[in-house]
Protein backbone atom coordinates (compact mmCIF):
# COMPACT_ATOMS: atom_id res chain seq x y z
CA UNK A 1 0.00 0.00 0.00
CA UNK A 2 1.83 3.13 -0.79
CA UNK A 3 1.28 6.33 1.49
CA UNK A 4 2.82 9.88 0.39
CA UNK A 5 5.22 10.76 2.91
CA UNK A 6 2.88 13.22 4.61
CA UNK A 7 0.89 9.81 6.29
CA UNK A 8 4.18 8.26 7.57
CA UNK A 9 5.03 8.55 11.14
CA UNK A 10 8.13 11.31 12.23
CA UNK A 11 10.91 9.77 13.93
CA UNK A 12 13.42 11.09 15.66
CA UNK A 13 16.45 9.02 15.74
CA UNK A 14 19.33 9.78 18.59
CA UNK A 15 22.97 8.28 18.35
CA UNK A 16 24.19 7.76 14.77
CA UNK A 17 26.66 5.16 15.06
CA UNK A 18 26.62 2.09 12.30
CA UNK A 19 23.83 0.76 13.63
CA UNK A 20 21.72 4.64 14.57
CA UNK A 21 22.98 5.94 10.81
CA UNK A 22 21.63 2.54 9.11
CA UNK A 23 18.63 2.84 11.31
CA UNK A 24 18.16 6.85 10.18
CA UNK A 25 19.07 6.08 6.86
CA UNK A 26 16.47 3.25 6.44
CA UNK A 27 13.00 6.17 7.54
CA UNK A 28 14.68 8.75 5.74
CA UNK A 29 14.51 6.47 2.25
CA UNK A 30 11.65 4.64 3.09
CA UNK A 31 10.09 9.14 3.14
CA UNK A 32 9.83 9.20 7.51
CA UNK A 33 10.36 12.64 8.90
CA UNK A 34 13.35 12.55 10.73
CA UNK A 35 15.29 14.77 13.44
CA UNK A 36 18.38 13.23 14.43
CA UNK A 37 21.07 13.98 16.99
CA UNK A 38 24.27 12.59 17.69
CA UNK A 39 26.99 13.62 20.38
CA UNK A 40 29.38 14.08 17.67
CA UNK A 41 28.29 16.54 15.02
CA UNK A 42 29.62 15.28 11.67
CA UNK A 43 27.18 12.31 11.65
CA UNK A 44 23.98 14.50 12.13
CA UNK A 45 25.21 16.90 9.03
CA UNK A 46 25.95 14.08 7.13
CA UNK A 47 21.89 12.77 7.55
CA UNK A 48 20.73 16.32 7.32
CA UNK A 49 22.15 16.75 3.68
CA UNK A 50 20.46 13.38 2.86
CA UNK A 51 17.36 15.38 4.29
CA UNK A 52 16.91 14.80 7.82
CA UNK A 53 16.49 17.88 10.48
CA UNK A 54 19.43 18.02 12.74
CA UNK A 55 18.48 19.27 16.12
CA UNK A 56 21.32 20.94 18.18
CA UNK A 57 20.71 19.24 21.29
CA UNK A 58 19.19 15.81 22.25
CA UNK A 59 16.50 18.00 24.25
CA UNK A 60 15.33 20.32 20.47
CA UNK A 61 15.32 15.96 19.15
CA UNK A 62 13.22 14.83 21.53
CA UNK A 63 10.78 17.73 21.65
CA UNK A 64 10.23 17.96 17.66
CA UNK A 65 8.46 14.25 17.86
CA UNK A 66 6.94 11.59 19.93
CA UNK A 67 8.21 8.70 18.40
CA UNK A 68 11.97 8.76 19.55
CA UNK A 69 14.36 5.89 19.20
CA UNK A 70 17.28 5.80 20.65
CA UNK A 71 20.49 3.84 19.66
CA UNK A 72 23.77 4.87 21.82
CA UNK A 73 26.88 3.11 23.42
CA UNK A 74 25.53 1.68 25.80
CA UNK A 75 22.37 2.27 28.72
CA UNK A 76 24.90 4.28 30.64
CA UNK A 77 24.83 6.85 27.24
CA UNK A 78 21.03 6.56 27.12
CA UNK A 79 20.57 7.92 30.63
CA UNK A 80 23.41 11.05 30.33
CA UNK A 81 21.16 11.68 27.44
CA UNK A 82 17.98 11.53 28.00
CA UNK A 83 18.94 13.48 31.15
CA UNK A 84 17.99 16.99 29.95
CA UNK A 85 14.94 16.07 27.79
CA UNK A 86 10.94 16.41 28.54
CA UNK A 87 9.90 12.96 27.94
CA UNK A 88 6.65 13.29 28.90
CA UNK A 89 4.01 11.70 26.78
CA UNK A 90 6.87 10.34 24.14
CA UNK A 91 6.77 6.76 22.83
CA UNK A 92 10.65 6.11 23.69
CA UNK A 93 12.07 2.79 21.85
CA UNK A 94 15.31 1.69 22.80
CA UNK A 95 17.59 -0.21 20.57
CA UNK A 96 20.62 0.36 22.66
CA UNK A 97 22.60 -2.60 23.60
CA UNK A 98 21.83 -3.39 27.49
CA UNK A 99 21.44 -6.48 29.57
CA UNK A 100 17.69 -7.49 30.69
CA UNK A 101 18.42 -5.73 33.90
CA UNK A 102 19.49 -2.53 32.19
CA UNK A 103 16.01 -2.70 30.00
CA UNK A 104 14.05 -3.69 32.92
CA UNK A 105 15.60 -0.59 35.04
CA UNK A 106 15.56 1.85 31.89
CA UNK A 107 11.94 0.95 31.50
CA UNK A 108 10.80 2.09 35.27
CA UNK A 109 12.88 5.03 34.77
CA UNK A 110 11.15 6.19 31.60
CA UNK A 111 8.26 5.63 33.25
CA UNK A 112 8.35 7.67 36.03
CA UNK A 113 9.23 10.63 33.21
CA UNK A 114 6.13 9.88 32.02
CA UNK A 115 7.16 8.16 28.79
CA UNK A 116 6.30 4.54 27.31
CA UNK A 117 9.01 2.38 27.01
CA UNK A 118 9.92 -0.29 24.05
CA UNK A 119 13.03 -2.17 23.94
CA UNK A 120 15.13 -3.49 21.50
CA UNK A 121 17.50 -6.39 20.65
CA UNK A 122 18.87 -5.82 16.82
CA UNK A 123 19.58 -9.16 15.39
CA UNK A 124 21.33 -8.15 12.36
CA UNK A 125 24.64 -6.01 11.83
CA UNK A 126 23.93 -2.72 9.86
CA UNK A 127 24.39 -3.94 6.38
CA UNK A 128 21.48 -5.99 6.86
CA UNK A 129 19.17 -2.56 8.14
CA UNK A 130 16.76 -1.71 5.08
CA UNK A 131 17.79 -4.76 3.11
CA UNK A 132 14.54 -7.06 3.94
CA UNK A 133 16.35 -9.76 1.90
CA UNK A 134 18.61 -9.75 4.39
CA UNK A 135 16.60 -11.59 7.23
CA UNK A 136 17.74 -9.24 9.77
CA UNK A 137 14.88 -8.48 12.46
CA UNK A 138 14.74 -7.09 16.13
CA UNK A 139 13.05 -8.56 19.39
CA UNK A 140 10.88 -6.05 21.07
CA UNK A 141 9.41 -6.27 24.42
CA UNK A 142 7.73 -3.71 26.88
CA UNK A 143 5.00 -1.38 26.03
CA UNK A 144 2.61 -3.89 23.94
CA UNK A 145 0.86 -0.09 22.99
CA UNK A 146 4.03 1.55 21.88
CA UNK A 147 4.71 -1.81 19.77
CA UNK A 148 1.30 -1.91 18.25
CA UNK A 149 1.18 1.75 17.64
CA UNK A 150 5.00 1.71 15.44
CA UNK A 151 4.66 -1.01 14.08
CA UNK A 152 4.21 -0.27 10.53
CA UNK A 153 7.37 1.99 11.24
CA UNK A 154 9.55 -0.36 13.06
CA UNK A 155 9.30 -2.83 10.37
CA UNK A 156 10.82 -0.54 7.66
CA UNK A 157 14.44 -0.83 9.00
CA UNK A 158 14.01 -4.48 9.56
CA UNK A 159 11.57 -7.42 10.99
CA UNK A 160 9.64 -7.18 14.22
CA UNK A 161 9.20 -10.00 16.47
CA UNK A 162 7.28 -8.43 20.11
CA UNK A 163 8.50 -11.20 22.69
CA UNK A 164 6.96 -10.08 25.94
CA UNK A 165 5.66 -6.99 27.91
CA UNK A 166 8.50 -7.78 30.74
CA UNK A 167 11.10 -4.82 29.12
CA UNK A 168 13.67 -6.99 29.74
CA UNK A 169 12.72 -10.20 27.21
CA UNK A 170 13.80 -8.34 23.91
CA UNK A 171 17.61 -8.07 25.82
CA UNK A 172 17.45 -11.73 26.72
CA UNK A 173 16.18 -13.01 23.74
CA UNK A 174 19.04 -11.14 21.56
CA UNK A 175 21.70 -12.23 24.48
CA UNK A 176 20.43 -15.87 24.06
CA UNK A 177 20.54 -16.18 20.30
CA UNK A 178 24.26 -14.23 20.38
CA UNK A 179 25.61 -16.32 22.97
CA UNK A 180 24.71 -19.30 20.98
CA UNK A 181 26.18 -18.28 17.85
CA UNK A 182 29.63 -17.52 19.80
CA UNK A 183 29.16 -21.30 20.89
CA UNK A 184 29.03 -22.40 17.25
CA UNK A 185 31.95 -20.32 16.02
CA UNK A 186 33.98 -21.12 18.91
CA UNK A 187 33.22 -24.85 17.78
CA UNK A 188 34.43 -23.86 14.31
CA UNK A 189 37.00 -22.42 15.35
CA UNK A 190 38.09 -25.45 16.93
CA UNK A 191 37.06 -27.06 13.74
CA UNK A 192 39.68 -24.80 11.17
CA UNK A 193 42.16 -25.19 14.27
CA UNK A 194 42.30 -28.95 13.83
CA UNK A 195 42.89 -28.83 9.79
CA UNK A 196 45.84 -26.01 10.15
CA UNK A 197 48.77 -28.27 9.51
CA UNK A 198 47.41 -30.31 6.81
CA UNK A 199 47.19 -29.77 3.15
CA UNK A 200 43.32 -29.26 3.54
CA UNK A 201 41.92 -26.20 1.90
CA UNK A 202 39.40 -24.16 4.43
CA UNK A 203 37.46 -22.82 1.89
CA UNK A 204 36.79 -26.75 1.23
CA UNK A 205 36.20 -27.27 4.82
CA UNK A 206 33.87 -24.58 4.89
CA UNK A 207 31.21 -25.68 3.09
CA UNK A 208 30.82 -29.16 5.21
CA UNK A 209 31.23 -26.81 8.06
CA UNK A 210 27.75 -25.18 6.98
CA UNK A 211 25.89 -27.38 5.72
CA UNK A 212 26.89 -29.63 8.96
CA UNK A 213 25.74 -27.43 11.24
CA UNK A 214 22.98 -25.99 9.39
CA UNK A 215 21.48 -29.86 9.72
CA UNK A 216 22.46 -30.38 13.36
CA UNK A 217 21.04 -26.68 14.64
CA UNK A 218 17.35 -27.86 14.42
CA UNK A 219 18.14 -30.64 17.36
CA UNK A 220 17.98 -27.63 19.76
CA UNK A 221 13.86 -28.70 18.78
CA UNK A 222 14.63 -31.45 20.72
CA UNK A 223 16.19 -30.10 23.14
CA UNK A 224 13.21 -27.47 24.15
CA UNK A 225 10.94 -30.11 23.77
CA UNK A 226 13.12 -32.30 26.76
CA UNK A 227 12.92 -29.13 28.80
CA UNK A 228 9.46 -28.71 28.59
CA UNK A 229 8.38 -32.13 29.41
CA UNK A 230 11.62 -32.74 31.85
CA UNK A 231 11.78 -36.28 30.48
CA UNK A 232 15.85 -35.35 28.98
CA UNK A 233 15.56 -39.29 27.59
CA UNK A 234 13.04 -39.09 25.07
CA UNK A 235 14.03 -38.93 21.65
CA UNK A 236 17.63 -39.84 22.12
CA UNK A 237 19.41 -41.41 19.58
CA UNK A 238 23.18 -41.03 21.33
CA UNK A 239 22.82 -40.97 24.45
CA UNK A 240 25.25 -39.15 27.22
CA UNK A 241 27.16 -42.26 27.92
CA UNK A 242 27.82 -43.17 24.59
CA UNK A 243 28.94 -39.41 23.71
CA UNK A 244 30.78 -39.13 27.10
CA UNK A 245 32.64 -42.44 25.89
CA UNK A 246 33.48 -40.61 22.41
CA UNK A 247 35.08 -37.70 23.79
CA UNK A 248 38.76 -38.93 24.21
CA UNK A 249 38.71 -39.36 20.34
CA UNK A 250 38.15 -35.71 20.21
CA UNK A 251 40.52 -34.58 22.51
CA UNK A 252 43.05 -36.87 21.27
CA UNK A 253 42.66 -35.25 17.74
CA UNK A 254 42.94 -32.09 19.14
CA UNK A 255 46.79 -33.29 20.87
CA UNK A 256 47.70 -34.87 17.64
CA UNK A 257 47.27 -31.33 15.26
CA UNK A 258 48.44 -29.80 18.18
CA UNK A 259 45.30 -27.82 18.97
CA UNK A 260 44.57 -26.46 22.35
CA UNK A 261 40.97 -28.38 23.90
CA UNK A 262 40.10 -25.33 25.81
CA UNK A 263 36.98 -24.29 23.69
CA UNK A 264 35.77 -28.01 24.02
CA UNK A 265 36.57 -29.34 27.30
CA UNK A 266 33.85 -26.89 28.96
CA UNK A 267 30.96 -28.76 27.46
CA UNK A 268 33.04 -31.97 27.91
CA UNK A 269 33.33 -31.34 31.51
CA UNK A 270 29.66 -30.69 32.14
CA UNK A 271 28.82 -33.74 29.91
CA UNK A 272 31.29 -36.13 32.35
CA UNK A 273 29.60 -34.26 35.40
CA UNK A 274 25.96 -34.67 34.56
CA UNK A 275 27.30 -38.58 33.37
CA UNK A 276 28.43 -39.36 37.05
CA UNK A 277 24.96 -38.04 38.23
CA UNK A 278 24.14 -41.04 36.47
CA UNK A 279 21.79 -39.67 34.01
CA UNK A 280 23.45 -41.78 30.96
CA UNK A 281 20.52 -42.52 29.49
CA UNK A 282 19.62 -39.18 28.87
CA UNK A 283 20.36 -36.40 25.78
CA UNK A 284 22.65 -33.96 26.19
CA UNK A 285 20.16 -31.32 27.74
CA UNK A 286 21.01 -32.40 31.55
CA UNK A 287 23.95 -30.13 30.90
CA UNK A 288 21.48 -26.95 30.69
CA UNK A 289 20.76 -27.36 34.39
CA UNK A 290 24.22 -28.20 35.48
CA UNK A 291 24.76 -24.25 34.05
CA UNK A 292 21.84 -22.87 36.39
CA UNK A 293 22.62 -21.80 39.87
CA UNK A 294 19.12 -22.45 41.56
CA UNK A 295 19.61 -20.60 44.66
CA UNK A 296 19.48 -17.53 42.85
CA UNK B 1 19.35 -48.69 -12.39
CA UNK B 2 18.07 -51.82 -11.37
CA UNK B 3 20.54 -54.63 -10.74
CA UNK B 4 19.59 -58.48 -9.86
CA UNK B 5 21.02 -59.80 -6.38
CA UNK B 6 24.02 -61.90 -8.53
CA UNK B 7 24.93 -58.54 -9.47
CA UNK B 8 25.89 -56.95 -5.94
CA UNK B 9 28.94 -57.08 -4.08
CA UNK B 10 28.93 -59.82 -1.40
CA UNK B 11 30.19 -57.54 1.59
CA UNK B 12 31.58 -58.70 5.16
CA UNK B 13 30.15 -56.68 8.18
CA UNK B 14 32.23 -56.84 11.53
CA UNK B 15 30.66 -55.39 14.36
CA UNK B 16 27.24 -55.43 14.99
CA UNK B 17 26.46 -52.45 17.58
CA UNK B 18 23.69 -50.16 16.71
CA UNK B 19 25.56 -48.45 13.84
CA UNK B 20 26.94 -51.95 12.28
CA UNK B 21 23.69 -53.26 12.57
CA UNK B 22 22.03 -50.58 10.62
CA UNK B 23 24.94 -50.96 7.39
CA UNK B 24 24.33 -54.50 7.56
CA UNK B 25 20.70 -53.96 7.16
CA UNK B 26 20.95 -51.15 4.63
CA UNK B 27 23.13 -53.56 2.71
CA UNK B 28 20.47 -56.65 3.15
CA UNK B 29 17.91 -54.44 2.49
CA UNK B 30 19.07 -53.61 -0.83
CA UNK B 31 20.06 -57.22 -2.53
CA UNK B 32 23.87 -57.65 -1.29
CA UNK B 33 24.96 -61.21 0.33
CA UNK B 34 25.86 -60.23 3.05
CA UNK B 35 28.03 -62.18 6.00
CA UNK B 36 28.30 -61.09 9.27
CA UNK B 37 30.57 -61.72 12.87
CA UNK B 38 29.71 -59.98 16.04
CA UNK B 39 31.38 -60.49 19.80
CA UNK B 40 28.18 -61.27 21.49
CA UNK B 41 26.36 -63.74 18.51
CA UNK B 42 22.64 -62.26 19.82
CA UNK B 43 22.98 -59.46 16.95
CA UNK B 44 24.48 -61.95 14.34
CA UNK B 45 21.63 -64.22 14.63
CA UNK B 46 19.29 -61.34 14.01
CA UNK B 47 20.72 -60.11 11.48
CA UNK B 48 20.71 -64.18 10.17
CA UNK B 49 16.95 -64.40 10.58
CA UNK B 50 17.33 -61.52 8.15
CA UNK B 51 19.01 -63.40 5.29
CA UNK B 52 22.91 -62.59 6.75
CA UNK B 53 25.27 -65.52 6.85
CA UNK B 54 26.20 -65.56 10.57
CA UNK B 55 29.69 -66.39 10.55
CA UNK B 56 31.48 -68.26 13.69
CA UNK B 57 34.32 -66.88 14.03
CA UNK B 58 35.63 -63.18 12.53
CA UNK B 59 38.51 -65.22 10.62
CA UNK B 60 35.90 -67.09 8.47
CA UNK B 61 33.71 -64.26 8.18
CA UNK B 62 36.91 -62.35 6.13
CA UNK B 63 37.39 -65.55 4.82
CA UNK B 64 33.91 -65.30 3.02
CA UNK B 65 34.25 -61.86 0.69
CA UNK B 66 36.25 -59.31 -0.90
CA UNK B 67 34.74 -56.27 0.79
CA UNK B 68 35.68 -56.22 4.46
CA UNK B 69 33.37 -53.44 6.63
CA UNK B 70 34.90 -52.91 10.21
CA UNK B 71 32.77 -51.15 12.77
CA UNK B 72 33.95 -51.64 16.03
CA UNK B 73 33.79 -50.15 19.30
CA UNK B 74 37.17 -48.68 19.17
CA UNK B 75 40.01 -48.80 17.24
CA UNK B 76 41.98 -51.64 19.71
CA UNK B 77 38.65 -53.77 19.06
CA UNK B 78 40.08 -53.47 15.18
CA UNK B 79 43.27 -54.92 15.59
CA UNK B 80 42.13 -57.31 18.14
CA UNK B 81 39.64 -58.43 16.26
CA UNK B 82 41.62 -58.47 12.68
CA UNK B 83 44.64 -60.53 14.22
CA UNK B 84 43.73 -64.01 13.53
CA UNK B 85 42.44 -63.12 10.38
CA UNK B 86 43.84 -63.44 6.58
CA UNK B 87 43.71 -59.71 5.24
CA UNK B 88 46.06 -60.53 1.85
CA UNK B 89 43.93 -59.14 -1.17
CA UNK B 90 41.45 -57.62 1.05
CA UNK B 91 39.61 -54.40 0.65
CA UNK B 92 39.28 -53.13 4.16
CA UNK B 93 37.01 -50.36 5.04
CA UNK B 94 37.22 -49.33 8.40
CA UNK B 95 34.26 -47.52 9.64
CA UNK B 96 35.13 -47.67 13.56
CA UNK B 97 35.50 -44.12 15.06
CA UNK B 98 39.18 -42.94 15.66
CA UNK B 99 41.60 -40.60 15.40
CA UNK B 100 43.56 -39.47 12.11
CA UNK B 101 46.71 -40.96 13.64
CA UNK B 102 44.61 -44.11 14.46
CA UNK B 103 43.49 -44.52 10.97
CA UNK B 104 47.03 -43.68 9.66
CA UNK B 105 48.61 -46.30 11.71
CA UNK B 106 45.99 -48.90 10.90
CA UNK B 107 45.98 -47.62 7.31
CA UNK B 108 49.64 -48.79 7.55
CA UNK B 109 49.09 -52.11 9.56
CA UNK B 110 46.56 -53.12 6.91
CA UNK B 111 49.22 -52.66 4.05
CA UNK B 112 51.62 -54.89 5.88
CA UNK B 113 49.09 -57.42 5.95
CA UNK B 114 48.66 -57.38 2.25
CA UNK B 115 45.16 -55.52 2.46
CA UNK B 116 44.22 -52.17 0.64
CA UNK B 117 42.10 -49.80 3.63
CA UNK B 118 40.09 -47.18 3.15
CA UNK B 119 38.86 -45.36 6.37
CA UNK B 120 35.91 -43.89 6.87
CA UNK B 121 34.35 -40.94 9.42
CA UNK B 122 30.36 -41.59 9.62
CA UNK B 123 28.36 -38.30 9.81
CA UNK B 124 24.83 -39.62 10.80
CA UNK B 125 23.45 -41.60 13.19
CA UNK B 126 22.21 -45.29 13.10
CA UNK B 127 18.68 -43.99 12.63
CA UNK B 128 19.61 -41.90 9.51
CA UNK B 129 21.41 -45.34 7.59
CA UNK B 130 19.56 -46.64 4.42
CA UNK B 131 17.25 -43.12 4.46
CA UNK B 132 18.41 -41.20 2.16
CA UNK B 133 16.54 -38.24 2.53
CA UNK B 134 18.10 -37.75 6.23
CA UNK B 135 21.59 -36.64 4.67
CA UNK B 136 23.55 -38.57 6.29
CA UNK B 137 26.87 -39.44 4.86
CA UNK B 138 30.62 -40.81 5.17
CA UNK B 139 34.00 -39.33 4.76
CA UNK B 140 36.14 -41.41 3.32
CA UNK B 141 40.26 -41.37 2.79
CA UNK B 142 42.89 -43.65 2.05
CA UNK B 143 42.96 -45.70 -0.81
CA UNK B 144 41.00 -44.44 -3.64
CA UNK B 145 40.82 -47.59 -5.77
CA UNK B 146 39.13 -49.28 -3.07
CA UNK B 147 36.70 -46.26 -2.27
CA UNK B 148 36.43 -46.58 -6.74
CA UNK B 149 35.53 -49.87 -6.72
CA UNK B 150 33.06 -49.91 -3.71
CA UNK B 151 31.80 -46.54 -4.46
CA UNK B 152 28.13 -47.99 -5.18
CA UNK B 153 28.21 -50.32 -2.55
CA UNK B 154 29.23 -47.77 0.10
CA UNK B 155 26.29 -45.69 -1.27
CA UNK B 156 23.45 -47.91 -0.38
CA UNK B 157 23.52 -46.93 3.51
CA UNK B 158 24.66 -42.97 2.98
CA UNK B 159 26.15 -40.69 0.66
CA UNK B 160 29.82 -40.77 0.52
CA UNK B 161 32.49 -38.12 0.25
CA UNK B 162 36.13 -39.07 -0.46
CA UNK B 163 38.40 -36.77 1.37
CA UNK B 164 42.18 -37.92 0.52
CA UNK B 165 44.54 -40.84 0.11
CA UNK B 166 45.47 -39.46 3.38
CA UNK B 167 44.13 -41.83 5.50
CA UNK B 168 43.55 -40.29 8.39
CA UNK B 169 41.53 -37.23 6.88
CA UNK B 170 38.54 -39.25 6.89
CA UNK B 171 38.51 -39.28 10.91
CA UNK B 172 40.22 -35.31 10.57
CA UNK B 173 37.02 -34.64 8.75
CA UNK B 174 34.40 -36.18 11.06
CA UNK B 175 36.28 -35.05 14.37
CA UNK B 176 36.25 -31.22 12.91
CA UNK B 177 32.61 -31.12 12.40
CA UNK B 178 31.46 -32.78 15.45
CA UNK B 179 33.71 -30.62 17.66
CA UNK B 180 32.31 -27.91 15.79
CA UNK B 181 28.64 -29.12 16.87
CA UNK B 182 29.64 -29.84 20.34
CA UNK B 183 30.57 -25.82 20.02
CA UNK B 184 27.03 -25.14 19.11
CA UNK B 185 25.43 -27.41 21.49
CA UNK B 186 27.39 -25.54 24.36
CA UNK B 187 25.86 -22.37 22.93
CA UNK B 188 22.55 -23.55 22.79
CA UNK B 189 22.75 -25.08 26.00
CA UNK B 190 23.51 -21.86 27.34
CA UNK B 191 20.86 -19.93 25.96
CA UNK B 192 18.43 -22.17 27.19
CA UNK B 193 20.11 -21.78 30.56
CA UNK B 194 19.67 -18.45 30.02
CA UNK B 195 16.02 -18.69 29.81
CA UNK B 196 15.18 -21.12 32.76
CA UNK B 197 13.93 -18.67 35.55
CA UNK B 198 11.30 -16.79 32.91
CA UNK B 199 8.40 -17.20 31.75
CA UNK B 200 9.50 -18.12 28.40
CA UNK B 201 8.39 -21.31 26.69
CA UNK B 202 12.17 -22.99 25.82
CA UNK B 203 10.03 -24.46 22.64
CA UNK B 204 9.20 -20.73 21.53
CA UNK B 205 13.07 -20.23 21.86
CA UNK B 206 13.78 -22.95 20.04
CA UNK B 207 12.70 -21.91 16.65
CA UNK B 208 14.05 -18.97 17.35
CA UNK B 209 17.47 -20.20 17.77
CA UNK B 210 17.58 -22.78 15.21
CA UNK B 211 16.95 -20.01 12.45
CA UNK B 212 19.85 -17.91 13.76
CA UNK B 213 22.18 -20.68 14.09
CA UNK B 214 21.34 -21.36 10.47
CA UNK B 215 21.42 -17.98 9.62
CA UNK B 216 24.96 -17.49 10.55
CA UNK B 217 26.54 -21.22 9.76
CA UNK B 218 27.72 -19.58 6.40
CA UNK B 219 30.07 -16.85 8.46
CA UNK B 220 32.40 -20.13 8.20
CA UNK B 221 32.91 -19.13 4.88
CA UNK B 222 34.15 -15.56 5.34
CA UNK B 223 36.64 -17.41 8.27
CA UNK B 224 37.50 -19.77 5.39
CA UNK B 225 38.48 -16.95 3.04
CA UNK B 226 40.67 -15.03 5.60
CA UNK B 227 42.53 -18.13 6.33
CA UNK B 228 43.16 -18.70 3.02
CA UNK B 229 44.74 -15.06 2.25
CA UNK B 230 45.74 -14.66 5.31
CA UNK B 231 43.80 -10.99 5.71
CA UNK B 232 42.04 -11.53 8.86
CA UNK B 233 40.14 -7.67 7.82
CA UNK B 234 38.52 -8.74 4.33
CA UNK B 235 34.73 -8.03 4.87
CA UNK B 236 35.24 -7.59 8.59
CA UNK B 237 30.98 -5.83 9.49
CA UNK B 238 31.91 -6.17 13.57
CA UNK B 239 35.27 -5.95 14.46
CA UNK B 240 37.12 -7.49 17.01
CA UNK B 241 37.33 -4.33 19.11
CA UNK B 242 33.72 -4.12 18.66
CA UNK B 243 32.65 -7.82 20.05
CA UNK B 244 34.97 -7.69 22.49
CA UNK B 245 33.48 -4.64 23.66
CA UNK B 246 30.19 -6.00 23.94
CA UNK B 247 31.52 -9.22 26.19
CA UNK B 248 30.86 -7.86 29.21
CA UNK B 249 26.54 -7.67 28.46
CA UNK B 250 27.07 -11.42 27.66
CA UNK B 251 28.69 -11.84 30.99
CA UNK B 252 26.21 -9.84 32.90
CA UNK B 253 23.46 -11.52 31.45
CA UNK B 254 24.63 -14.96 32.70
CA UNK B 255 24.94 -13.13 35.99
CA UNK B 256 21.72 -11.85 36.35
CA UNK B 257 20.40 -14.96 34.86
CA UNK B 258 22.07 -16.79 37.65
CA UNK B 259 23.98 -18.72 34.36
CA UNK B 260 27.47 -20.08 35.22
CA UNK B 261 29.22 -18.75 32.04
CA UNK B 262 31.76 -20.95 32.06
CA UNK B 263 30.89 -22.31 28.51
CA UNK B 264 31.47 -18.74 26.91
CA UNK B 265 34.30 -17.62 29.07
CA UNK B 266 36.59 -19.38 26.78
CA UNK B 267 35.94 -18.18 23.91
CA UNK B 268 35.98 -14.66 25.11
CA UNK B 269 39.00 -14.92 26.82
CA UNK B 270 41.20 -15.94 23.29
CA UNK B 271 38.93 -12.56 21.53
CA UNK B 272 40.50 -10.71 24.07
CA UNK B 273 44.03 -11.71 24.48
CA UNK B 274 43.72 -11.45 20.42
CA UNK B 275 42.84 -7.91 20.61
CA UNK B 276 45.64 -7.73 23.36
CA UNK B 277 48.37 -8.08 20.07
CA UNK B 278 47.00 -5.08 18.24
CA UNK B 279 44.31 -6.78 16.22
CA UNK B 280 41.29 -5.05 16.87
CA UNK B 281 40.45 -4.46 13.25
CA UNK B 282 39.98 -8.10 12.09
CA UNK B 283 36.90 -10.36 12.12
CA UNK B 284 37.26 -13.31 14.84
CA UNK B 285 39.13 -15.27 13.05
CA UNK B 286 42.62 -14.77 14.52
CA UNK B 287 41.14 -16.30 17.36
CA UNK B 288 42.22 -19.69 15.54
CA UNK B 289 45.65 -18.72 15.40
CA UNK B 290 45.64 -19.01 19.14
CA UNK B 291 44.62 -22.35 19.06
CA UNK B 292 47.20 -23.87 16.84
CA UNK B 293 50.85 -24.39 18.57
CA UNK B 294 52.77 -23.48 15.94
CA UNK B 295 55.79 -25.61 17.37
CA UNK B 296 54.46 -28.76 17.03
Amino acid sequence: MAQNTAEKTSVTMLGLGAMGAALARAWLADGHPLTVWNRGPARAAALAAEGAKDAATAAEAVAANTMIVVCLLDDTSVEEVLAGTDLVGKDLVNLTTSTPGQARARAEWARERGARYLDGGIMAVPPMIGVPEAGGYVFYSGSREVFERHQETLSVPAGTNFVGEDAGFAALHDVALLSAMYGMFAGAAHAFALIRKEDIDPTALAPLLADWLVSMAPAVHQTAQQLRSGDYTKGVVSNLAMQVAGTPTFLSTAEQQGVSPELLTPYFELMRRRLAEGSGEEDLTGVIDLLVDDRS
